[in-house]
């Protein structure tokens, strides 16, 4: 609440990097600068472009926090020496989540990978379960983020928020919680209900939009105002809930990803304000 | 079982003419002739344009039995005479169902139509429940069919198996069930649970594929085989929880559309003795 205060309404506002896929750490940090935001969500694939030391002192020079660190998981894999090497992945992301000063890696679970479905979600668990002490040693959270039903055979077998819930009772360890992204749970009948149950253990919500029909299965998300999602609701839910953390812009949209950034950031400032 | 054998192990099969979207409703019968089939599911549209008693007549000159009637449903709307006119919409469905000979009417529910997603929820549930009765007395069983959370704001929003059980609980009508179609429920993790508890109240199976990554929102089913799902896993569940009637094989895919039919039909016989 004093975040609030401090810098005006959208001081939870949060730009996950891939809302502005096409700027470098270095230009997002800069970018938020000016927009007066406080907080920044960085992809793997970006900060290793930039190094990780460079773009931690990258945000901190620019006043920002890193809200999470997206992302870890993708455990399913044909066969065992793949799979471990995800879960020595895991541990890197975990490293680099606590270099960034970030307490939270959002796990993107995987998707099938060749493997009978119910075989893929064991190999989850098991990936989650071989790296949730390793996480805990480095303060790092571990976020289950589910993935929208349409994503289950190539990104992520999570796909409910109940499910993503479930997973964490069956590893039952410290700092193992999920993520509420509003894009990949606003349909689901169990929401509500199921945000109650996850309590103190939301360690990040993300916001952006339904578009209808959907331009795209993978870069069809909208900006907040744009779709259908009830985005209100769920936020009003979510910090009922207990959770009281930066909220994340993540936008998967090529139109978004091909205008100029700084326009991007004005538009989000702007929707979050009227819509979240 | 009787069907299976008199018919070889394609018997069940049943083409859903949509699978062969260009076909009309005599092109659709014949070529089920030619292939051997003793079912098809027939869609309003095609049969307006053929005309009611001719789709009858065609059906039986080809001695094929209709498994069922696609669609009613679509009952949210934004004004109360919007969903009165939607109402008596699928009345005509219900008569439409009965003078083909169908005893099922498959109810794709409706998308939120600019309401609340509750609101639509709502809608759907009195929309069903006002023309149960109907249906009961024109013999007509209503098969809810959940879709995929994809399709929850344009198109349905009754998104899981579960949820549609409930909403048949809550109204509670003689002759109201579900349609099974494995891509729209095969990523859900309490799919096996639902597919139990709805037991005898299971009116109609559809199977297609789940293409990786899918190719498109609307029409990127594909021909079985050529996706992830397990469809022999849940036909044997479905069929365990005491469903015997015909296989539909409802494809919405541009590329298999632009296909001959009977090509069509030929490797959707083949692939279903393969796959499902």
């Amino acid at each position: 609440m004093i975040v609030t205060r401090e810098f005006g309404d959208a001081g939870l506002l949060s730009l996950n990097q891939y809302t502005t896929h096409e700027w470098s750490v270095a230009e997002a940090a800069a970018g938020c600068a000016r927009a007066g935001l406080r907080h920044i969500g960085l992809w793997r694939d970006k900060v290793a472009e930039t190094g990780l030391a460079a773009s931690a002192r990258l945000c901190t020079e620019n006043g920002l926090s890193v809200s999470s660190l997206c992302r870890g998981g993708m455990f399913p894999a044909a066969t065992e020496a793949q799979r471990r090497e995800k879960i020595a992945d895991n541990r890197l992301a975990i490293d680099e989540c606590a270099e960034l000063g970030s307490d939270t890696l959002v796990l993107v679970c995987g998707g099938m990978a060749g493997c009978p479905l119910d075989d893929a979600r064991r190999m989850v668990c098991d990936g989650i379960a071989a790296v949730a002490e390793y996480a805990s040693r480095r303060g790092v959270r571990l976020g289950i983020e589910p993935l929208h039903p349409m994503f289950a055979a190539d990104r992520s077998v999570i796909n409910t928020l109940g499910q993503a819930l479930d997973l964490a009772d069956a590893i039952g360890a410290q700092g193992l919680g999920v993520i509420v992204d509003v894009y990949h749970v606003w349909w689901d009948p169990g929401l509500f209900t199921q945000i109650e149950r996850a309590g103190g253990r939301i360690f990040g919500f993300h916001v952006s939009d339904w578009l209808t029909p959907p331009p795209d299965v993978l870069l069809g998300r909208g900006m907040m105002g744009d779709g259908v999602i009830d985005i209100r609701r769920i936020r009003a839910a979510v910090q009922s809930a207990g959770y009281a953390g930066p909220i994340e812009c993540e936008i998967f949209n090529r139109k978004i990803w091909d205008t100029p950034g700084d326009e991007v950031l004005k538009l989000m400032k702007q929707r979050y304000l009227e819509c979240c």
